[in-house]
């Protein structure tokens, strides 16, 4: 009977108590909770890559003598270490449509507190899409590098499960069923291929992501008409708008356009299709380990950790907690990319909806993309096959597993097709009482055509690995192909690299 | 020529500076930054009303006598003001790959620091996924309510517009040309007619939110077996645990499932499709907004705002930033509906991964479609539509609007088929030269058939609405109807509603 | 060493060979190939449909006074087994963007050309959208109704596994692992009220399809105009064209809707939605149904048939295809609802591309989702559960799957948060050796607490059930009183529905 | 008053009348109905590529040993010709879940009765996956090519567009309004860039697309045993079944994989994600087009064709139905693209359903973009700018869209914030009444720092069009150096593409 209780308790309503600068941290989303790519890519860092584009125009600006060098410094000065309030800008953002005309007023007055002669320079000629396409081209830039640099981990850790188990012999499921044997090498062997093609190509993506600078409708006419009012030319008799969008591209470290992108947007859908891509490729490897590491099956086990898969309520449990949050980004992705790639029919020469549809779903595939990055390292690097467990399960329909090899040695005493039907017909009558092997070996059929000794390599799953070590040794081969043709290029790219915000020479 | 800078200026990588708690406020997601929706659905929100889920539980458990009301009354005085860091709790749930598991324990410590009698009642026979979908449902039903209330705005000020334009002419326009002439009226009221159906039908959802209470895997089983060894018996000798679920209903005000529904994930799945939905209805106001504010058309203008609309880049620009924030809605929030629908495929008893992908998009559709309700109540309440420009449009073809009125009444005359060609031939020929009204009084065929008195009356667009007003006041007395027996509806359901958490009788 | 060739194969390069009509019949969608809801959805289907819609229009115009009933009469004798060629018609629906134009001229010529009085009564002050839209629910209606049928013999199916399996122990898992045990019973029951709750949702969302009707632009000024010009009055004083509206519905079987729809797309988004969720549903059973059949668990066989499951290359696969397909519709549909929900953003009076992007993804969305119901219904009357493998695998971890439950029992004793810490380690170190019900029986604590006898009791995994068997009372009623009241309900509308082109009194 | 009926018209139900075999062939599809790539996707294509796929892997196997020529030339002689019911195959593909097993079983029935030798060497050592994925990579292949030739026309029309207009002055929208001028120049050379960069990606990817070869699960493990057996072996020392996956590609003409990607489905996710991009890119053409032809716009006519654009109800309307069919297809391609990331998730060796649902939406995926390149031709190469209305809506803001301009020439006088506010100050007062030019002029502000003369220059929109000219040239220069590469590439290709099927020599 329960007793009397002493006091109401108060509970505020569901929400309550959230105060006014409230928000997401990731708690609702532990594939990125606490990684590098989600601090890269706060609000705070949005906001502090859309100061550094203002700079980079300012001294893109500079060097090609549209401003004076104390106007960039001032501004760039200016942005350093200012502190702006990315709520107070966030609900600003509802009056405009987009952060970037509140930042402007806000940048500008800060230049004008300090360094009243450079307050006319700051975002000369420019409109919002410059900056913010800019700052999310560089975020993206970053963050793609981190995933690169993660994805190089797990490349790594799975070319050694590779290579280590390159001939362990395990049991192959199609449509959930055991098929014939492969080896867990073979397994690796494709996630890292796999992985090896993703990383490949966001890596290529990264060097393209492109600048943007058009002005207020993509003909750079503000730019233009400065310029031409302070007689600064440009290179080889084009109009200096078209350099700075070259020099500009150089401050902050992209690639130039061959036009301005303000409503022409593959870029951004191509690289959220990519993050899908490599997300699915880290799904694959999580929904793989998920079935190994099932109850029944338990052939690998994963990183272990203190507290790591831990349940709520059963204390014998040790969940694949690593394979489920890959699982849970695999499901995420696709419907990012969908948003983006809607985008792309934007209107005119600035969508009225389209481009503010992009920011947050490229974000979220960014922060998501890179969580599973970073998740599916430790995997990799923690995962534990376990081969006496491959052997057991390998054994499980006792010969079954083996039928096609048997198809293959006695199709030349009954042809194929009948040998089929025939090792059907006994795995069926067999499925409930003695083994498969045992029912062939008395099968009258096959005693004519393969002796004991013959039969006994036969039905064994071990020696029926087909080419899987050689697969494997291709998927090695051609992963230390790449990788080392990528570090090389890196270092070679490494003495070329122009410096940022360089000065023009005297 | 450039000067030379002085100082070279330090601008920090991408996303440097970012804090370590650093986090999303909206500032990349303006349709719902500072909204009230916003607010309700941050990481403290969640961690709130997951602590409510837990209190609500131990009432639950205290009045039908599975623990003692001192235990209940001390988790309750526990969670309450107990400030627990949700980034701290984010990053450990990666390790359970849910928040819950470090939840249950922080809360554990903290009763039994204060209480520690009580803190082995803490989650009793609970498992995670219990807390987490009652929070998530409790916050869904916060967001829902706060959506209503926003669209019960929206239909208001729509319900206005379209009486007080019920007769205010305009171009119909169909594949974007001129069709024949409607009314303003009919257009708000079809904008009123689809947000109506969608408030309806969040507001019917709303109560459907079911409570979560199953267990490690569904079977109750060790509430059951807690109940069982302290000998609590249920209502008509039903389990206890059967009982528990009702009254844990009670406590937090959801509904209470026939089941539970730990991989049953309909109830999910729903309302984000319903969310979609809704945001198609507003997205399809947005559009059509945007299209008559459009420079050439100009019939409406958006509610201005010191700043809304302005550009960085031109003096001029008035944007229309609330029509683009709900068209940047609709082309989000079908996306995150995708993901709640693939997630309902989920294995077993739990699955791994598909229920750990369904938190982020159910919050970013909740609070997108939030911020949306809230953007088109704006919108619907300033949108000042302008009859001289519609009636100006209107004359644009110089009665073109009207051939298929001409049709009709030239049938009896050369039958309709003919009528019909007739017209699609001076309309062509009539297309560069004079104005086709011209040409159709000048047309042998015509003048034989209709007086000119006649055919100024049918020339004029005005007179030719159809069935617009009547329409239009179909569908007013249908929301007035509908929301007349809501309030009813609710001032009944006012007196009755049970108490939460209230103490059972002596 | 290889032979050499006597001639050169030629083989045609790919696609090569395809006859001008040829067309898709399902090869590549086995989901639904050859199933009814697929022949129900044939474009021959579709052009039935239409001119369906336009006799409909006919007679409902001839009972209002529109036309003659000779008209009427002609129209559905022109109708009534004419071949008009679907693909022709096909090519010229290019030409407009939608098929109904060339059909309107086509059924024209064939009305005049056997009844030329009655040609200019064809498509009488209508617009294609009317006509299409209508066809478009009708088929809607049609394939609800096959799906609710097959639905009902799913749901039928499962009751009687949920009724037979009610207290047929087997494990629960949960994120892939052993957690506790539950019943097949209950597994059942879940799979049958979710597809229950479908099955309502599906009938009652059949009942609200609306006709269309709206004219040129959804004033429905043609049919006003034409009515006003012969002096046919309409109902209570409203226009002719509003009453149109209500006997064109009664003529076609669907619903009246308040306003015209043609760019309130709801509707149709919803109808997809739901059966995306039913996808998901069916979806969620196949997904159970693979981890059963999989080789390690084997725990249910899919129901065979002669070459059912075969593979091409092993001959003793029996793959769980019917499963299989089910997830292959779970994955497809959630798209097929995206694009639906995007093209409710329709632009003013007749979007001009997404009305015309709905068609095909919603033809697809309901021969999936029929597919997939037919499936369903194959393998919930077919399946097959093992109980003694249950029964075997519910022992596989040794006693783990009951540490809950010995949890419960040592709170008393050690203290919840002491006892779950004790048996996860026994748990951890009885991984490798010893079972982990021996270690508990040897284990001091528990020996202390708990006698062998209670220890044997509590240690059987076939005792530890909680409520399950209540629980499957609980869906099994419910299931029930919906079915009755379904089933009453339809009996009671049967003698009240109005014959569709019924001659109004004279 | 309604007259009596004479008879009652029996309209059958809807659907009723389907034959058998009724399918579907583009009714509801109307952007593919009749195009090349609708013939080369039909299911007798992929049926007649299946067939195409079996041959090859014969010829393969004799050239390298594994079976007799004779058996190669039999199997080939078998197919060609033969006439197989897709019809019925897609019925017995329910059986398995795949079209394959009943194809090999029909087509060693047809060898069987013609050369009875051969029947044992027809899909030897295969698997269903290699037989179904290779021909869907034939067909991709084949409708890339088609969709090439159209992305080729499509972009010569736009590069003689943007050529002919580079100067052609218009008026740039931003968020629906006037923003500055522009060029139609500069917006076809947008047009043209996107296209360039689909066409090139789209290109590059069918040189990658691979053939499928692995056997049962990916080991190779029959092909091998059977070559073992025969003592066949493989180049350079290795087994003999990785040289038939070399020569295999070859006799297709596909690309040779590093592994077998029967469960690495990044081939297929790709393929679709460029495809929805390129749809993306017409899409935005369309939307753009839309945008021209609008009735108050009128800056654009789309191509004429008799009938084209008609409606059934409005004798005056020409439809813009080509950019009408380009949208639709941009609404559906990227949930097709989003199904087959999520099949990219695949179980173990050959996933349950995963891979069933790739093959239908990537063959929509294939017909709709084909449809699209094929209307996007049609529309580029008739489209017809209007450049008198372009000038005339130049004008239409009186001024305003030049408002930036001047900004940047009052700056040095006022300041640039002051220009910016005073300037939007005169654009909101002269809303009304006297025209934005005539308030500038008037201005006191701008009289004192601009003459006359200078204001009039500044206040023609044609003499601000920034770099567009430049811009233009950039990008036909860049299509241009990648077009020559592109056929001098082709052409360098041309004489070394090894033939297909060729004999080994002796």
């Amino acid at each position: 009977m329960p007793e009397e209780r002493k006091e109401t308790p108060e509970h505020p309503g569901p929400g309550a108590g959230g105060p006014a600068g409230a928000r997401d941290a990731g708690l609702m989303s532990p594939i990125r909770a606490g990684t590098p790519v989600e601090a890269a890519l706060t609000d705070e860092a949005w906001l502090s890559a859309m100061l550094d584009a203002e700079v980079a125009l300012a001294c893109a600006q500079a060097r090609i003598g549209m401003i004076p060098w104390s106007s960039a410094d001032a501004i760039a000065a200016s942005a350093r270490g200012w502190r702006c309030d990315p709520v107070m800008l966030a609900r600003r953002a509802r009056e405009a449509a987009n952060p970037v005309v509140a930042l402007v007023q806000e940048l500008t007055r800060e230049v004008a507190g300090r360094y009243p002669d450079a307050a006319d320079d700051v975002h000369l000629g420019s409109t919002s899409q410059d900056i913010l396409d800019t700052a999310t081209m560089l975020l993206a830039a970053h963050a793609l590098d981190l995933i690169s640099d993660d994805l190089d981990r797990v490349c790594s850790a799975l070319e050694g499960l590779a290579e280590r188990h390159r001939d362990t012999p395990m049991a192959a499921r199609t449509l959930t069923q055991h098929a014939v044997p492969t080896t867990f090498g073979l397994k690796a062997a494709g996630w890292l291929h796999a992985a090896d093609g993703a990383r490949q190509r966001l890596k290529a993506l990264r060097t393209e992501l492109p600048v943007q600078l058009g002005g207020a409708a993509g003909t750079l006419a503000a730019y233009h008409e400065y310029a031409t009012l302070d007689g600064v030319k440009g290179r080889n008799g084009e109009s200096a708008a078209l350099e700075l969008m070259s020099v500009f591209a150089e401050e902050v470290g992209l690639a130039e356009p061959v036009l301005p992108w303000h409503s022409a947007r593959e870029p951004v859908a191509r690289v959220c299709c990519e993050l899908a891509v490599m997300a699915g490729v880290l799904g694959k490897f999580g929904t793989d380990v998920q079935n190994l590491v099932r109850t029944e099956v338990a052939e690998a086990v994963e990183p272990g950790a203190e507290g790591r898969g831990a349940s709520s309520a059963m204390p014998q449990k040790r969940n694949p907690v690593l394979s489920a949050l890959l699982v849970s980004a695999a499901l995420q992705l696709p419907s990012h990319a969908t948003v983006l790639l809607h985008c792309m029919a934007a209107e005119g020469e600035r969508s009225a909806g389209a481009w503010h549809a992009e920011w947050q779903p490229l974000r979220e595939a960014l922060r998501i993309a890179g969580g599973a990055a970073y998740t599916a390292a430790e995997l990799a690097e923690g995962l534990v096959p376990l081969s006496g467990a491959m052997a057991r399960n390998l054994a499980l329909t006792q010969g079954q597993i083996v039928a096609e090899r048997l198809v293959v040695h006695l199709r030349s005493a009954v042809g194929k097709a009948e040998a089929k039907r025939h090792l059907g017909r006994i795995a069926a009558s067999s499925a409930g009482g003695e083994s498969f092997a045992c029912a062939v070996r008395a099968d009258p059929v096959v005693r004519e055509s393969l002796s004991p000794d013959l039969l006994d390599e036969i039905l064994d799953p071990a020696g029926y690995q087909g080419a899987a070590g050689e697969l494997v040794d291709r998927a090695l081969t051609h992963h230390r192909l790449h990788t080392r043709s990528a570090s090389e290029a890196a270092a070679e790219r490494g003495g070329t690299r122009p410096e940022p915000c360089e000065r023009t020479p005297q």
